[in-house]
């Protein structure tokens, strides 16, 4: 994309009501922008990085057999009276609206119970389990504050996965599965050397769960980490029945900040018995379906990655998940320039490199550095007056000092 | 995919309060799952042909030079309150709800407002214009009645795209090229033959604006054709004013009833006026941004092609929306027909046609036929023992009543 184009533009002050980093970098690279605290519109730079990071979980819940679907925000009040989470002391999230005829409804926080009632439609014997169903969707939640950008939100793109067993041990399998999936997801988006399974309370649900936590300063959450074995405890249930039971020593943890960027939890029978999903075993019987949840925060995610992979000058985008691979500079106006940037960007796009193409004229070159660093591109590649000299183009790590001079053809083969 | 893995079975029986054919089959093929009336989710087979219009619509937006964005639903009372859009008397759509300290939200019925304020903080100079921002987002709408499936929904899929440009010639120039576009679109789903531009009335915007509209005897509007010219016109604008200038005779007409897929309109400085969305022309004068929006709704077009595209027997998806191309149907389970159909499906696979394998087991070829028929994939592949008899497979469309056997080398040419 040519840059001209784009009608996003990078800004040099910070928005004065943003605290957070993420939002602070965000916010300057055009990526985001605050309807209001909490509530973030994406911008196409940030709609290109949510939808990557989308997509690299789908694919991830498709390895497992997942299988997409789309819930609604609207939400039926007696669905949810029948496992007792309508009532705001409850659940202290819902944000309620009303119908003409002032039938009260909800703004999905979360979907156990709607998906739940979708499978008693589907879900009758033991063959048709063990099913598991995932959706990206917008979740509400009517949080008291909201401060960290978009790593906390009022409103966010979730990934929510539900699994539907025979019985615990089927569970288990796809549950230990399903960690896997979820680490893939976190190497792919540049966290995998900083993110940790973490043995962690099981809230209304079940007695203990997994969160996948992120190690950084900023994180909200204290974990402890056994860093020889990588087994990690949550502050919350850091208790020597726990210790025992993971066989891991107190004097051996150290402690760090982090951030949940998932979690999976053990629902057993939680929403299938109140909500009557059963099925015929092979013996004929009827039996409450096994039940689990796994979700993943996508805006929250992407929020993750610029809190822990910056610097000072700006986002550093790891491959999978930056909004285009290359950032083509075109540095100075004379022609010569001109004609051999658009032929770069031309040979780029015709090798389906994704490319931003800084055309943009009346600039100087410390302008467009300092516009390449904020927003982040793995790849710097800079047409100039010198680097015609040398006959080549320049290109540079954004998470490196020094940059090179090649050929076209020895940057096309970096790709 | 396998169909003995897709958790969605299909249903004979219509849902007793579904009046309207599109939440009829796409309830029983399983593409749907209604959660109230006017809200539905979309399961696997039906969110496959939500997104395949999505990405149409993609396409066509960017080739006319759209940028894609992502907005929110809850919305700010303020900033509507600035275009009298905000109490319930001036817009009777409005689904609203509660901060914890009470401060009033709405959830957006449209986007106006919010792009506009959005565009306040990139637009400054004629140099920044035109520009044309589109967004696919979930709208709520608070609708009195909803008994049209996804025809019209409390919540649905649209995409909204806004054109800021700096005068009325610049913005007619863009608003021709936005009708060919979604001619396009129309074309590419299907329902091209029967889609006209209506000329009709403006609403609260302007004097006029343009619709699209199919005409199907279940749609709610009454349209008036010449069929010689192609110029259609709603019945709320005509007049002998209209027709004299559309260059059209009242004794040409031929009423026709169609549902309304898209529209366009003209707002000039309705919104840029009361936001203060202003740029600097090149002689120095400070103006305001020339406006105009362009609307589709994804799941109201995909009600349309199953109320246009269907049978007695089920739906007729078009190519390009369809959730596979083929529906490959193994019938009779001996172990020759099951490896034979196996392999079809994996040569399929590796050339990379979509199909959905039936491959379950215990259903009679009568069972078969009829859910091929519902689920309405564009080619029936079958695999039978007859079909090897004749060292082929039998492959049929399913808008034609006759099959042929082919070898999976001429099937292969066929996609």
């Amino acid at each position: 994309m040519r840059q001209s184009k784009l009608f996003t533009k990078t800004r040099k002050e910070v928005p004065a009501d943003e605290v957070s980093k993420n939002a602070e970098l965000l916010t300057r690279g055009g990526f985001i922008h605050k309807e209001m605290a909490g509530v973030y519109s994406f911008l196409p730079l940030g709609l290109r990085v949510l939808k990557k990071i989308e997509n690299i979980v789908r694919e991830e819940m498709n390895a497992i057999g997942g299988q997409e679907i789309s819930m609604t925000a609207l939400q039926d009040s007696e669905l949810w009276k029948k496992t007792d989470r309508w009532s705001d002391e409850k659940v202290d999230v819902w944000f309620k609206t009303k119908l003409k005829n002032d039938t009260e409804l909800g703004l999905g926080c979360t979907h156990e119970e709607p998906v739940t009632n979708i499978m008693k439609n589907f879900i009758n014997s033991y063959r048709d389990l063990p099913s598991y169903i995932y959706q990206f969707q917008t979740k509400f939640r009517n949080e008291l504050r909201a401060k960290a950008g978009i790593l906390r939100g009022r409103e966010f793109l979730m990934k929510d996965m539900y699994s539907f067993c025979k019985d615990e041990i089927e569970h288990n399998e796809f549950y230990e599965k399903s960690k896997v999936a979820y680490m893939n997801v976190y190497k792919r988006v540049g966290l995998g050397h900083i993110t940790y399974v973490v043995f962690a309370s099981g809230g209304m649900f079940s007695k203990y769960s997994h969160e996948f936590q992120t190690i950084t300063s900023v994180g909200e959450d204290l974990i402890y980490l056994d860093e020889n074995t990588g087994i990690a405890v949550n502050k919350e249930v850091l208790n020597d029945e726990v210790l025992a039971s993971l066989g891991i020593k107190r004097e051996n943890l150290v402690e760090h900040k982090a951030i949940e960027v998932g979690n999976i939890f053990t629902y057993g029978k939680r929403y299938s018995e109140p909500l009557n999903l059963n099925f015929n075993n092979e013996k004929g019987e009827t039996l409450p379906v096994f039940m689990g949840a796994y979700g993943i925060g996508i805006s929250r995610l992407m929020g993750t990655i610029v809190e822990v992979l910056s610097d000072d000058k700006g986002i550093i985008w790891p491959e999978e998940v930056a909004p285009f691979k290359v950032h083509l500079l075109m540095l100075g106006e004379d022609e010569e320039v001109k004609k051999r940037a658009d032929e770069v960007y031309e040979i780029l796009q015709k090798n389906k490199v994704e490319v931003l193409f800084d055309d943009r004229t009346g600039m100087s070159a410390g302008e467009k550095f300092a516009d390449a660093d904020l927003l982040g591109m793995p790849y710097r590649v800079v047409v100039s007056g010198r680097s015609m000299k040398e006959n080549g183009v320049e290109v540079k790590k954004r998470n490196e000092e020094k940059g090179q001079v090649v050929s076209v053809d020895e940057l096309l083969k970096l790709f």
